[in-house]
């Protein structure tokens, strides 16, 4: 048996490092090396060529660089029985939370003003809601969405959050189902979308989504770039209904040149800088999840496929 | 007995609720209505004229509208003995941790890198070190350091504290007097300033420690402007020993429009926003503090003028 590993951009050095705190002895190959298709069990890949691991006929999981497995389970040619792990970690989930704090506080607070007001030399002071009455709505109560809740409730903010299925979180509004969203976002002066892009969220963040949140409003745009329809966003914010938005995540990645993102001044555009997976911390949580099953054991958390996360 | 009232801008009807909701019924003039100097006993003020204060000679107890007092106590003419109450509110107290969160994690995570890439349609990201290796020191620790402190401590990062007298606070590495300050600068990435303005904190923020912050270091300034020597700062960032600083107080504010301060891209400059006395919470601290004297008790805390905060 053997691992086959596929990240562009990683340090194999730290993989053979943890590889040997782990006690894994299997041979872990990169895509430029030459083995037996047939030996590969394990796959720990980011965006691999399409086809790539349809390959490896034995193999039994894959474990996926990111919190997001899209850029696995699109391939058309991937088998999906085959069960596939995400990425789960405490580091991706702190620099989830500190981005969306960043944001929330930087419209909250109007820094986005005052930057503008620099450059014309204006010393200008603008009042703003007590946190208890800012509201902040979280599509998502994953394990990015129930952190940035629990650090938004602490800075006494008014926080909503909106899953699938039931949750309960001390001092916190948890909402869920299709139904709920209406209600969702039409008190949500700040929208933050922390959603997994499958089929149901796909442009679930359109005209009639903007059109409903309280005037003035802000988007922070920290998941994937397709659950935002564009034009929608750039309509809501032309029209003045919406104030601002930071975006990390586009349709297109890089956000290509002729994108009218760019130029717009109430667009705050970031490059997927959110959460970028932590090397080391992931090969521990995989390899460690590939331990688990060298030992016996089912890794965790297997994505269910037929709901797409 | 009566109360004297000097704060442009604020609402009397609010003061004049919050006084029924207090049960006082003593006289409460502002500064354009006519009443007899010896009637006043006790003035709430934000920056009263010269000599205004002085003209009572029943004066018992004067209220600062704000956490500083030097707006109060630098009039030559004010009577040193009568004792100065400062503002201590918990809104304050939010609104400052709110800001510095904003900075540092702006800082930490080179958004302000990011915000000049936009405009060059330049998607590239930076690395950063984890929270916890990012160090970030505050300077005073009193109802606003502490605070903030905690909140950046709960966000992982490596915090130090300093002040005068010796403090203890979980987490957080707690220095104290003049010695210790080259060990908190030169550990500092970020270095945080929540000083009050004294003879001790005039200037303190030199060259020598500049000098002392390793190298690509951020300062934030939301305490007193004249605690910062500004040319050395601005020597500091043009030599790129400094990477970059957020400014919310000055020597003289309104910034005048000739400060090289404006148009500096590595200068972020907001107007005396960081904390702005909420009227509602202040009034309530005032006038509780005012109905303790009248029910025989002493108010709270009184500024130790020797010290000068
Ligand atoms: N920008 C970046 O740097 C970056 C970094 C990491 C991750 N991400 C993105 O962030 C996303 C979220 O990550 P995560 O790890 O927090 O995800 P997660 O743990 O899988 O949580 C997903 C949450 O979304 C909810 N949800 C899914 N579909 C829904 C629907 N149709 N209606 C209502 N709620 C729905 C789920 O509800 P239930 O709880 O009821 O199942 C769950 O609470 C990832 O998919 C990834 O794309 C971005
Ligand atoms: N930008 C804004 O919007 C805004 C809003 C509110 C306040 N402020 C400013 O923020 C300042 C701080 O407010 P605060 O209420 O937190 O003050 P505070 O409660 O009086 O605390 C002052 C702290 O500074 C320390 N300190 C004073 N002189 C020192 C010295 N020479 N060396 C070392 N430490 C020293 C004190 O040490 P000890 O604890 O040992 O006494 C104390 O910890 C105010 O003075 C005000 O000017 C600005």
């Amino acid at each position: 048996m053997a691992i086959y590993f596929h990240w562009t951009g990683s340090s194999i050095d730290l993989w053979q490092s943890v590889l040997q705190e782990m006690g894994i002895e299997s041979p872990f190959y990169t895509s430029d090396q030459t083995f037996d298709p047939a030996e590969i069990e394990y796959a720990i890949a980011w965006a691999p060529p399409a086809g790539q691991l349809s390959r490896f006929d034995n193999l039994r999981y894959v474990f996926s660089v990111g919190a997001g497995v899209t850029h696995i389970t699109e391939d058309p040619t991937f088998n999906p029985e085959i069960p596939v792990v995400r990425l789960q970690d405490d580091m991706l989930v702190q620099d989830m939370s500190g981005h969306i704090l960043h944001w929330a506080l930087h419209f909250h607070r109007h820094y986005h003003r005052y930057a503008q007001y620099q450059r014309q030399k204006k010393w200008l002071r603008h009042g703003y809601p007590e946190n208890s009455e800012r509201r902040i709505a979280i599509l998502g109560l994953g394990q990015t969405g129930l952190d940035a809740c629990v650090r938004l409730r602490d800075l006494g903010f008014s926080v909503t959050g909106w899953s699938q299925s039931p949750k309960t979180l001390d001092g916190v509004t948890c909402l869920h189902g299709d139904a709920a969203l209406q209600t969702v976002v039409s008190g949500a002066d700040i929208l933050v979308n922390l959603l997994p892009l499958t089929p149901k969220t796909t442009d679930l963040l359109n005209k009639a989504v903007f059109d409903k949140m309280p005037a003035g409003g802000f988007v922070i745009n920290c998941s994937r770039g397709a659950s935002i329809t564009d034009e929608d966003l750039i309509a809501a914010l032309d029209s003045g209904h919406l104030e601002a938005a930071a975006l990390d995540v586009f349709r297109t990645e890089p956000l290509p040149e002729d994108s009218p993102y760019w130029m717009r001044p109430d667009v705050h555009v970031t490059p997927h800088a959110a959460a970028p997976t932590n090397e080391k911390s992931a090969a521990r949580f995989i390899l460690g999840n590939i331990r688990k099953v060298l030992d016996g054991g089912i890794p965790a958390p297997i994505v269910d496929l037929s709901r797409g996360y």
